[in-house]
């Protein structure tokens, strides 16, 4: 079985949508990221979380048979975001970030995750992705997501752990800024031009952009007529991507980044479809599999 | 050779773009239409002008062989809208809307035009939009847009008409108005239980939704690396839309409108290529083909 490195944030969040509220549950781009990918791999967290960390969030994990090993707990409280969604939920409002625990985060990878074939830097400091990233030896598929936050302030380091990726997976607002442009395809482009070999955009709820090799690959996020939260789908469909390729044993194809597009979409169609994790820990490969017989008839299309 | 007929505005627009500005330029639903339908079928022309239309305007439609007897030109000046796109240029601003001889518009339908067997009532009040349809003879097909303004105005008139038509092709944001909801998904299916047999929703540089017969299909728009000018895209979707079906003597199945869907996302990337008219007007088949093809590639998923 391959095994899959993720490091990202573990979390406890506060969600406000218009269906509703739910406090302090369960988040962070590592959990999704890591019960996605779960599902085709093993899955190595790296993290930190505090002392108020529940047994049972520990637990999740390792139901999923993921590695703890370097998720470290330490003195202190658990990173903690606060958001709302409005109207069409697609930008989250931030009403609180405390960093807590998160703040001195000193990500230290564990010998026994080294090896890991494949990485996923998922959105913390670049400076930090790029000190995982020094830890590891002769990785095979590195992935990367970043925020706007990023690109404010520390866009050099951000530029150099770039041109060390194989796959940039971001956010369409995100995509823009980096490549200072509002036209998302040119951005695409660009942004394929600053190291990855490929680029996702992912566009909510309007699906993804795969770009790779100079060509563009585009489909629309799998229909769901109600969505409860959005929070984790972009690290949800992350973990389906690398789940997916991480079954490829070391080499893929231009049509494996189009699968692992389609298997990072129905994911993610499933996490919005509860708060926080509530959906995604149910999800199985019977659900997974009708899901993609629906999708394939959402986007097949006659030939002329 | 079948015929169409369409009732619109016609139009002179001043357009602002972060590439530009393009003053009093030929415009309006009507001329978007009738030189994208005109590329399938024989297009039949409502509308009325101004004494300041210009001859080589109505050239323009003459020489696609466009019927202009039911195109009144009365006294005053012709309908005139100013606006202006930002940023992702998804949405219009309106700077300025000169009705004119809009105002008092009453789109009487030649005999000749009559038996049209395809009919689009363009973004009109639906009113007119009724006055239209009451003058025609068994239409086989007829298509409806509509905009936020008399979903404010006339919402009445609005549904009444609705209930009259067989497909309704609307942007995404008035989609949502006109459903009451934030989510496209569920827009589309309670407008296509308004009565329409066929909805299609227009989302921009995000491609569509068609929603038929109880299901979705969905499909990103053709990838543009520079959008000059949003405007007419949807009134373009819809000529290639009805000049696609126009061809299919009179019934067509789901795979037709899909196919109708897809002309119509190839005619629509070539109108946001320049400012208002000057691109589609350039448009012909080894062009559309070409791109058809560049299309599939950006479409096409390998199977599981």
């Amino acid at each position: 079985m391959s095994e899959i490195l993720v490091v990202g944030s573990v979390a406890y969040d506060s969600i406000t949508t218009p269906s509703g509220y739910a406090e302090f549950t369960l988040g962070g781009s590592a959990n999704y990221f890591s019960v996605a990918a779960s599902l085709y791999s093993h899955v190595n967290v790296v993290g930190v979380v505090g002392e108020d960390y529940k047994d049972e969030d520990l637990q999740l994990l390792k139901s999923r048979d993921v590695s703890l090993e370097g998720l470290q707990q330490v003195a202190g409280k658990t990173f903690h975001w606060e958001g709302r969604y409005e109207g069409d939920m697609n930008d989250a409002i931030t009403l609180e970030t405390q960093l807590n625990v998160f703040e001195k985060f000193n990500p230290v990878i564990p010998d026994s995750y080294k090896k890991s074939p494949y990485v996923f830097l998922a959105n913390i400091d670049p400076e930090l992705q790029a000190e995982v990233l020094d830890q590891m030896e002769e990785p095979k598929l590195v992935g990367l997501d970043t925020m706007n936050f990023w690109i404010d302030s520390k866009i050099d380091s951000l530029k150099a752990i770039l041109a060390r990726v194989d796959v940039l997976l971001i956010n369409e607002g995100e995509a823009r800024k980096l490549a200072d442009t509002h036209n998302t395809i040119q951005a695409v482009a660009r942004l394929g031009h600053m190291g990855p070999k490929a680029v996702v955009v992912k566009r909510g709820e309007y699906g993804f952009v795969l770009y790779t090799d100079e060509k563009f690959f585009i489909l629309p996020a799998f229909p769901v007529r109600q969505v409860i939260d959005p929070t984790g789908a972009g690290d949800t469909f992350a973990g389906g991507f690398f789940g997916y390729l991480s079954k490829m044993n070391g080499s893929w194809s231009v049509d494996d980044l189009k699968r692992a597009c389609i298997q990072g979409v129905l994911l993610a169609s499933y996490t919005v479809e509860d708060f926080g994790l509530g959906r995604l820990r149910q999800l199985d490969w019977a659900k997974v599999e009708k899901r993609f017989e629906e999708y394939m008839q959402v986007i097949s299309y006659p030939h002329l």
